[in-house]
């Protein structure tokens, strides 16, 4: 049974406050326990006896399941606070449909009836665990639903790196970057970059190059259970690490970057009524007839 | 002044027979001369008195403008039948906006009105000879407006050629076929094929090769003026040349493929109201939200 | 101990029965049981006593090992008639680097003499089962190592098709055609198309469409487990399912191909001194300065 | 007659300075009037007497040929101080070909008799005038032979921009950057982002975007005689010009880059004995068979 919700919202954003705000009343009516973050609570104007206050990194302990509200964005950053912990998301969004909030707000009641009744099904997706080494020294440690991408600063004119997996050398190259993806990551920024959908259930990782020297370089697609470990092998010290293109690390030469699948799967709730490839499909307009070819046909 | 007006119309679309019926009408309250394709006289009932019969080939002679009434393939055709003569071209389509026929059927009446006022444009569009070269003997000889393919048969596993322009070796390559577009073809089948889209407005001739096996052939833009020649270079005799996708040569070993700009540029009208960015945008939903990829935004 | 040795030899090459006779004679000498393909014995002069002589269909029946010489096409061909068993196979090339066939034939002797000590790995590689659906009738099976390819016939503009992963819809498009591919066939025909490199031990399939007219269709992996059906929608009948690239099957109107992971997967012997990404680096020439975009560098 | 021979040199490469001094050594027995860049005289150790010295930017002035010892971005810095007078350049390499250093500094002397006698030909190469427009002002203006790069800075998640053509609005969009190149550009950081490799003799230029985030966003090759303005949407000051590779400048929100065709188009001087599609060949390496797919054949 559910019984102790937790919620993370869009902060500055006037219609997630308020549809926090309606959540909380209507999960008090429904007996349950609700905790939301303390900043959210306050800026959404909701009762001192309405709903427990903690800090994000908090709240999930001790919750049966944590409601998103906001963009994939919001989601992401809330999967960062909340994926060591075995407790499920739910993802809202406020109008265009996410890969991660794939409920509209508008079904946001309809479809916690439904999930209360235990009409969902949990994924688990892979996360990656990013660690810089610089001289033997782990400088910085991060956990990514999306992607880690190794690439050059604005104004280097490239990247050159080595790629090893499993200690086998696989390439070296020059591009602008690199970027290492899960499953969930591969429709994100790996996608502009040509990088294949690759379907979350998948064990997998994906390695994209970002606009490569060597026009042979190719996507490629590696077991999830890896270690990819990019060394840079040029001198130019302007080069940086972005995690989830939320946050960004600077790199030094001969700095090493080793990513892995991290222990921690995030528990993704789905309710029943949709599925991956509808959500796919919405995305990337594929039922349009619009932003078709217009091949020429028989007169 | 534009007073002897031709039509042409996809032939077996009933709502085309009708919209025509319906224009031939309409030019006649305007006191214009009007000659439509035999056949489709007696499809559409149009009175003889109300229009001239003439076949498709021996329309556009003394024609001020030719209306084409279906998709992008009638008037494909049309300008087949027509493109040797400089009598200009206005597409009517009858729902879907085309790249070619770009006057909904619609707002046919009110685009005449301003068209008779002398509110258009004319446009000069490249069209391409294409002739087989046989033991020395030119085969066949075509006109095209799209593009010309030369592509290995169905079960064939590749096609092997050679590609020289204005006499110089361009490269041999193994393939599933190559794409000689004009610019108005390349966003036709060329765009599919991962070709980039030209203006058409330049004089230009693009090269667009189909599932190349050198992972590093890519598309290339020459000046109009050249000669392109390919020549099969592989036993196998399972091979076609496509004209504008409407109609198929077959190919046997060591035939030559000699394609150059025709002298015969096709006339396209244009009303003011529209412009070609504008039909990019549209036919490519350039201007949609949705089909972007999510990436994730700052939380 | 790998006593029973089969061999499987390009048939019409000279050098590969050559070397096919050489190597008979030298497992003889190592007191190895040896049997070669019927047809292959009487064309590489090999006496009766040094080999036995069956079909290639029967050869694998009881053999610890079977080495195909001749090139990636050869060693397909064979997995077809030994994919079933439970016996390794070792690819040995005429001259260039395969990506099954990675012992060059120089290095033949060297190489068993190591595999003859255990020095060797083996690959389990996925292999599919593909079935063509006609009135609810399995009209054709096949088991394929690389890939199945649903294409429109040449004369044909395009092809019109559902896929349906496990039930679920998936997309409806229009395309050349449709290339389901191993990890193992990822290098093959599926580049070319664009699509990703799999690593083979990922257990997945690859859906790369063929030249999509939907400018937002991507390659999609997905994991080997499921259950892709392909349903031809439009009217048009001259489609085919090539299979492997080695031999082909008509399509009719509303048939289903439906492709399936095999229970059997091909057993791949791997000599210790190669691995995967050498080989990827070797063939895509990730190694060479050539072949890079030469971006301007700071003068 | 050529007589009077300007020299510009890649300045801390050891091997372009010795082969500097060995050509004005070289050019003195031909009775040639040498001029060399004053710190290159200096440390190639070339007597007072051999060669008069300049700054680089006064060397043309009065030369009839400009020769550039180095590599591609050698010759690019040289084509930003020489475009503007009528001075044809010749490009020398120090090992490695390049689009535009196409004589091997070992065939230097044999490829310079031969221009002396008058075997060569002159190609005029688009060149770029690029603005930065900032309130109403005219803050930067600058000369490109390959490309102007508009881009998102590296902690910046993605770059909005609107570019309009003529002052037709043709599309806004998201994305990393956007490349606008001349058709020598065209094989530098345009092809690495996807673009078509487009003719040098072609008057037109390229549109590439970078990682776009709408998939149906394409090269586009438009008219050489156009306007392109690209303004910024977003607020995120964080955005940075490049031009072709070698400099930047800092971009404001609302900021408007123009990029117009310059007046002055740069000379290049080939010898006779190459051609651009042989260049092509050698630096994407088109002749090899490796790097080639290994579609399967059949066995």
């Amino acid at each position: 049974m559910l019984q102790k919700i937790g919620i993370i919202t869009k902060r500055p954003d006037q219609r997630a406050l308020q549809a926090t705000a309606r959540l909380v009343e209507w999960l008090n009516q429904q007996g349950k326990s609700v905790t939301v973050v303390e900043d959210i609570a306050i800026a959404a104007h909701i009762p001192g006896q309405q709903a427990r206050r903690q800090s994000q990194d908090n709240l999930p302990e001790g919750m049966d399941l944590v409601v998103v509200i906001g963009g994939d964005g919001t989601f992401i950053a809330a999967a960062r606070a909340v994926g060591h912990r075995r407790v499920p998301i739910l993802g809202v969004n406020m109008g265009r449909l996410g890969f991660l909030t794939e409920v509209p707000v508008e079904e946001m009641f309809a479809t916690l009836e439904k999930v209360m009744q235990g009409e969902f099904h949990i994924e688990e997706r892979t996360t990656l665990e990013v660690s810089v080494i610089r001289h033997e020294l782990v400088q910085n440690q991060s956990r990514v639903l999306n992607d880690a991408v190794v690439h050059k600063g604005t104004l280097a004119r490239m990247m050159e790196y080595n790629v090893t997996i499993d200690n086998q050398f696989v390439f070296s190259s020059r591009a602008d970057g690199l970027i290492v993806a899960t499953p969930t990551g591969s429709t994100a920024y790996a996608l502009s970059a040509g990088g294949p959908i690759i379907h979350p259930a998948l064990d997998a990782l994906l390695l994209t190059p970002i606009c490569p020297h060597t026009l042979t370089n190719r996507p490629i697609v590696v077991p999830g259970a890896v270690e990819i470990s990019i060394t840079l092998t040029s001198d130019d010290s302007n080069r940086l690490l972005t995690l989830d293109g939320q946050s960004g690390v600077q790199l030094e030469s001969e700095d090493r970057i080793v990513i892995q699948r991290s222990q921690y799967s995030l528990l993704v709730m789905h309710p029943n009524t949709r599925n991956y490839y509808e959500i796919l499909r919405t995305k990337l307009l594929w039922g349009e007839r619009a932003g078709e070819v217009p091949l020429v046909c028989k007169p």
